[in-house]
């Protein structure tokens, strides 16, 4: 499958070596690749930097891996006309300082944002719930634990669902409304306080049932 | 252990029924004592309701067991100075419908709320995760899961931890600072939407870290 991973940071890159390491053939799309080729993070995959403009070209799926403040924009200029779009980030605003508030929550979530600016994009909430180290490694933790998956379209979930099993999470609650990406954004205030308390962002819950 | 459980709810009973099983001297707080003794459910222990006016006194633990959108006036009414009160209760608004949305969120919370219209009690927040059933009996999940105390007073935490331990929670997670309530009850839109979704509301999570 080919995968467009846009955003270069720690969870793109993450995601960007995960997906390589279980066959996907994977490109990254920046806003200026030449300016992040010269960053000494990209000195080994620095030839799959592409421009947001053809990150979505020839994709069968794109991964918004972006800071979630900014990701309407960086996604306005990716063409994900058909596309699954599977979503990673959190609307995290640290303006404030830490711990960060949502910009956007409960009567609404970026997941929907992005749906709505993107209306014939198949958008699937799911891995935002952990860090890049985890969602592309669940094993680390030493324990099986709970992954979360919410969409409207059915055959788009079934897509990251796949995906899921082939990064090595055997636990998935689905939700089949992208509305539900409400309930798994607003985790995060209580995921960066136990990120604090727990000294560690390696670290995942298990829904017990 | 002299508890006053404030409110006459599925939660309340739970949680007064639970204090009772693990030997503690409870009483019932409610608006109108007379009228809740007629019903069916407190036949059997409609002696231990009281006037909210006389809920507080004394009690070594006050627990808020009302519905979040009515607590502030509920506890108005009751003697909190100087008291340990466990606050249990979720801002859960549903005059939109379900789920529900959550009347304050992510730069406050009801506990911090209840904390300010009583600056003399010592608030903690806990056991808001779970529904009434696993608060007082986590062992019925069958496995071991993760239970969270927030508050700013150390000894009110003890207080609850040593409540805790006596319900039968051994996996305690503490955050010292009262504002953690916010992550504690913004957990919520995602619990009622996994209630819907795995049609009980016998679940927890565990952290697996």
């Amino acid at each position: 499958m080919r995968v467009a991973v846009i955003g270069t940071g720690s969870a793109g890159r993450a995601l960007a070596d995960g997906f390589r390491r279980i066959g996907h053939d994977v490109v990254t799309g920046t806003r200026d690749p030449e300016e992040t080729r010269g960053r000494p993070e990209w000195a080994e995959h620095g030839d799959s930097l592409v421009a947001l403009a053809d990150a979505g070209t020839g994709a069968d799926l794109v991964v918004n891996a972006t800071g979630g403040m900014v990701s309407l924009d960086a996604l306005a200029e990716v063409d994900l006309v058909g596309k699954v779009l599977l979503d990673v980030a959190n609307p995290l605003d640290f303006s404030a300082g830490f711990p960060p508030t949502l910009s956007v929550k409960d009567t609404d979530s970026l997941a929907e944002q992005i749906q709505r600016a993107h209306p014939e994009a198949r958008v699937v909430k799911a891995l935002n719930t952990v860090n890049g180290a985890v969602m592309v490694d669940p094993a680390r933790l030493g324990a099986e634990t709970t992954i979360f998956v919410a969409g409207d379209d059915e055959g788009a979930r079934g897509v990251v669902r796949t995906l899921l099993g082939e990064l090595g999470w055997s636990d998935v609650v689905e939700f089949t409304s992208l509305d539900a990406a409400r309930g798994l954004e607003m985790w995060l205030p209580l995921w960066v306080r136990l990120m604090g308390t727990l000294g560690t962002a390696d670290f995942n819950l298990k829904l017990i049932r």
